[in-house]
């Protein structure tokens, strides 16, 4: 039987310590080829490169592992390797192990669910791997061992139709297993630190913090992480409230 | 009664022409300030920047207009324009009118869409107008009309809560009318342009073409552009697709 082709990319970049957990714990589940980005890439949503072009270069071959970089986003990693790196349609999409986590509101913001998107869009299993934690020295023994745990289930059973995975996993040294939940409502309350260079004008760094807006609710991502569980969010990428377009279907008569 | 503050942004940028007729035709309508990037920002989606600072400066000031423009994206824009510029929160954010349409899987790369996201995680109503073509030279009218329709629709009535609206808006000297809809369901096939720079080296363009995987369903955005209705879509940001979370719930006591 064919080995599985596994594309895995990242927001973090190349270099990342994610990236390499990721890569060494999969690479016995089939032929793997990485095509990140060159530098770190946070925060990158769906971006696409579209005002200037694109490159890539190989980073690294041995035994049998492709490593490509490129100057572009996520997204743009996944369109390169479906479009023009690789010569067949890989059975499965990862991407991380992202540094910093993206359950509740962070997915929309995410580059790692950028690139997971990018794959569920082209038919392609997905799955977007992060751990709670930005701190580079940070134990990721737990989080490759549910990432892996998680790949064989999907190489073996598949996903539905248009379903990605968002899997964010909490640090801890020995978690209390996994929950499927939904994404948690809730929104960064923001504040721009505001410095001022030499020659005196104003720049702004954006910093913010989280704020759980359902904070009692049981059956969240954040909920499971906050209570020492891998939480997984299946995801799709249509953005309609369909209730609503029932709701404000008399607009239809009286806009024209 | 107090007039009502509206924040406008675009991700083509503050020289933009849809932006400067929307700016135009809304101006009866409540007190503008307007934070838009200082060049085009085409598929920023809500791509936000957190590792570099950000900038803003004074635009133009005349006749109770306030412009400043931005080195960041367009959801950055709204962030700046929240949290640092606005001295209260506006009652409505309105992007565009974008050159281009963002129907169908559009709305995922969507730098327009991305500002008006972050106007919905904020819970400030918020709406994207977008027009299906790139030509500057395009007839902004019919577009300007609607839009100032549905603007004036949504600051009477308002919006359901935590719902945006999408607004894609066909070529044309008169439409037939709008149609509240869903999001159509297709994809891009993409193919990447390869040249050479003078050194040798590849470099690659994005281009592509959309696939309308419903082309037959009547009530899909795509569908009501192409039939000269212009489109509105109720959007939300949750991802989760709550089915599959029944789904796969199997899973929580499988994966340990």
């Amino acid at each position: 039987m064919k080995r599985p082709l596994i594309l895995i990319t990242n927001d973090d970049g190349i270099e990342a310590r994610g990236i390499h957990s990721l890569v060494d714990a999969v690479r016995p589940l089939g032929d793997i080829v990485v095509v990140a980005p060159d530098g770190p890439r946070s925060a990158q949503s769906s971006a696409i490169t579209v005002n200037t072009h694109l490159r890539f270069w190989k980073h690294l071959e041995k035994d049998g592992l492709q490593m490509y970089r490129c100057n572009g986003t996520p997204c743009d990693c996944v369109k390169l390797a479906l479009y023009t790196i690789l010569d067949r349609q890989p059975d499965l999409i990862l991407a991380g192990i992202n540094h910093g986590t993206n359950s509740a509101i962070n997915v929309l913001y995410s580059g790692t669910m950028g690139a997971v998107f990018e794959g569920c869009t082209e038919g392609i299993p997905a799955i977007g791997f992060s751990l709670d934690s930005h701190d580079p020295r940070a134990d990721f023994s737990e989080a490759v061992r549910y990432a892996v745990r998680i790949t064989e289930k999907v190489l073996k059973e598949g996903l539905p139709k248009d379903i990605c995975l968002n899997v964010n996993i909490p640090l801890g040294e020995q978690l209390k297993g996994m929950r499927v939940c939904r994404q948690c409502y809730g929104r960064w309350n923001e504040r721009f630190v505001c410095r001022q260079d030499p020659g005196g004008n104003n720049y702004y760094w954006l910093t913010g913090e989280f704020i759980n807006l359902e904070p009692d609710a049981v059956d969240t991502d954040q909920y499971a992480m906050d209570h020492g569980y891998v939480a997984i969010v299946p995801c799709q990428v249509d953005f309609t409230h369909y209730p609503t377009v029932q709701q404000l279907s008399h607009w239809n008569e009286e806009i024209k």
